[in-house]
């Protein structure tokens, strides 16, 4: 008999999750279904920013598969439908068609729930001003383009994490006047250390962005329906800056509220709670993407990282499983990667301020280094910090900032804690060496060992 | 008492030797003596063909640290002085002064012999020539450089290995028309799978290299003392290369004489035998670099792999070891990268021809994939071949060719490698995802994984 599997949202997690169950069982003996309240699927929210910057022309180009693709591989993507509700005992989902404006019932036999995450959108006065925007859909970054087309000379962004800087920098690309927000005391403040974000900051500023750090949002002045001053607060002086758009890039939470009304475990976190095999606590519903949290390797902490790599990896977990297979989920790391114009910025594992947290006894070490032999033109300096763990020498996270071909080094050390090496192990691999590619110690190699001369 | 450590060679092994002892050791407590037959000290013989090619304008760049700056810390380095015998039992090396012809004999309490090794130079007719030519040293560039400016128009390289292809385009660069004679039927195929091979014969052609694979050179016609045509053999196809100079890239043999004449055991290999703290057969006497031989850590076999980067670490490790430290080198997975032109090679552990000769029961997957997101703007095609044990899974080595951005991902698998992984575990790994950096499935990721679904 024909089972089906009714999935709950059409991005990374649930399209692959279905692809790989596809792959597994034939449209006889699995009848896949997937509801996706938008009109797309599978597109690389990844490179929105790079869309807003001039950088990626076609919004076209970041969609990885249409609905259409996926049906011609036999999965029924049913778009403009959402998921309303779960009823776990009777094994079914109510389902509201959005231009029809149908509701009906869909049974199912395994419910994949890939609901994804949403931006933060704090209840500040003034923020559903027009011109208060965020970019977390193709749809985001049309409406962005629409206010640069139309002339917006002066952008606010709020927040200097990942999507702050990387909005930040598209936005000065197309020549606007870039103001960045944030409450902490640096920019990517809550994935790097403060020395490693100095550098960071350095770099924003020397392309013409005005960074306000230790800097409060505290609500907007709205003229005529449209925002027109961000106002602000560093410790005890208000300010207020003026803004004909402004982008709201503050991190994600996880959409757990149809898996919680339905009785679901979620977690501490916010996000749905799964087992290793990406199983709730029902059994034949099934969670993916970045609305479940996932195990931290290192501290064994259940974390939400809403990111496509995890929601691609984990759509393959869990459609191995709903087909009957085998696969596990590893847990994260926190590897993350990103740049400002030049400026590769990288991190994998803890950060000292996080090793701390977490209660370990470590010691943060930062190195100099150089993505090129010395002598070998265009060698960019750049810097390796590693978190250890004192006395045993255990690695516990690394931090990256540097020019050209730094960045991507981050993953021989994530490979590293991944395999819960010490700094001394670290030292002594046989890593790649040619001058146009490193130094004959290899930045990694002298981080590593400098920091295993220092425990 | 101050005891005595001699070090025979002064370049990376055994002044990297002398730097960490002397870290540890006061003058007073250890006297450090290097004899080094040149003139010169630690310099980077790796940037050797970037010099000729013009890339790297400063021969004084290479020089890591002069003999100078090795005596202001504490090491005595006596350049020009040739050690031609070591007496084990009487605990002294003989040493000539080249500059005096004076010969005198030197005690030593500990004993470090860092000969490194020698390129290849086979007894083909011909081969003492004029203008048939080594890359070995600086002294060796200035020839180059003297035959270049001299008006030399058509080079041979012998050879299509690192040494060949980086000076083949190192010559090509500076106008020349260059021919590379290869005996193999793929360049680099000593080091790469042939299948991998392909892409390198394609750029080398591209570049306007004549490329004659399968060819044996047999000798060379020499005319008032000068090369004029290098004789080769294809099969029963015999032919002649116009050539105004040569240059010689077969590769290297340790240089172990020395060892072996004083009763100092040397392994199958050709390289001295040490144990893993870099100790040879006798008490006091150690060796490290190009002259050692070192533990394959996937066939667990002794192997000559003459690399800057073994040089430093073992002599670092030695260096310990000798002070009274405790360090131990965790042997080599061959792992290397190289590049001609746009095009980054790169390889870890043992290609699929390697893997069967050393009795695994393995298989090769190679994965197309991309550097960067395929939308954003520079991504570069990029191959990746992992070899990988039947039935076990595990991950033997791995091999990279592609564009920029592409050769130095070799490191996570050699990080995996070190760690034992299996490709299912590999493909499992948090790495950094980022559109400038690297597709949603990193290539590495994409590798494992589909090496993981085959086997």
């Amino acid at each position: 008999m024909t089972r089906r599997l009714v999935i709950i949202g059409g991005d990374a997690a649930g399209m692959s999750a279905a692809a790989q169950a596809r792959r597994m069982k034939t449209v006889d003996e699995l009848e896949i279904v997937a509801f996706e309240r938008t009109s797309r699927t599978s597109y690389a929210a990844c490179g929105l920013p790079y869309l807003v910057g001039g950088i990626v022309t076609s919004p076209d180009s970041l969609i990885a598969r249409t609905p259409e693709q996926h049906r011609a591989k036999g999965i029924d993507v049913r778009t403009r439908h959402e998921v309303t509700a779960i009823d776990v005992k009777g094994s079914a989902v109510t389902v509201r068609d959005l231009d029809a404006g149908l509701e009906s019932t869909v049974h199912f036999d395994e419910l994949l729930i890939g609901t994804g995450a949403s931006g933060l959108w704090p209840r500040w006065p003034g923020i559903d001003a027009k011109g208060v925007l965020q970019l977390r859909t193709l749809d985001d970054a049309a409406e962005v383009e629409r206010w640069l087309v139309a002339g917006a000379r002066r952008a606010v962004v709020v927040g200097a994490g990942y999507i702050g800087l990387e909005v930040a920098e598209g936005l000065l690309k197309r020549g606007l006047h870039v103001t960045v927000v944030e409450r902490l005391d640096a920019p990517m403040g809550a994935v790097l250390d403060a020395d490693m974000a100095t550098d960071v900051a350095g770099a924003m500023r020397a392309a013409g962005i005005d960074l306000r750090l230790g800097t409060a949002v505290t609500g907007f002045t709205v003229i005529d329906g449209r925002v027109a001053t961000v106002e602000t607060a560093a410790g005890a002086v208000t300010g207020a800056v003026e803004a004909d758009i402004v982008v709201i890039g503050l991190g994600v939470r996880a959409n757990a509220e149809l898996a919680r009304a339905a009785g679901i475990g979620v977690g501490e976190s916010g996000g749905i709670h799964v087992d290793d095999r990406l199983r709730t606590d029902q059994p034949h519903i099934w969670a993916a993407g970045d609305c479940v949290e996932s195990r931290h390797r290192m501290t064994g902490q259940s974390v939400v990282v809403a990111l496509g790599t995890h929601a691609n990896k984990q759509g393959r977990v869990v459609g191995t499983n709903i087909a009957g297979g085998n696969a596990a989920f590893g847990g994260v790391l926190g590897t993350a990667i990103t740049r400002f114009q030049d400026l590769e910025i990288a991190r994998t594992g803890l950060t000292e301020k996080e090793a701390a947290a977490a209660g370990f006894d470590a010691i943060g070490v930062t190195t100099e280094a150089s993505t090129r032999a010395q002598y070998y033109p265009g060698a960019q300096p750049m810097k390796v910090k590693v978190v250890v763990e004192r006395g045993s020498g255990l690695l516990l996270g690394a931090q990256i900032v540097g020019g050209a071909d730094a960045g991507k080094r981050i993953d021989v050390l994530a490979t590293a804690l991944w395999n819960r090496m010490t700094v001394a192990e670290v030292a002594g691999m046989d890593l790649s060496y040619a001058p146009p590619f490193s130094s004959v110690w290899d930045p990694v190699l002298l981080a590593a060992g400098k920091a295993a001369a220092m425990i």
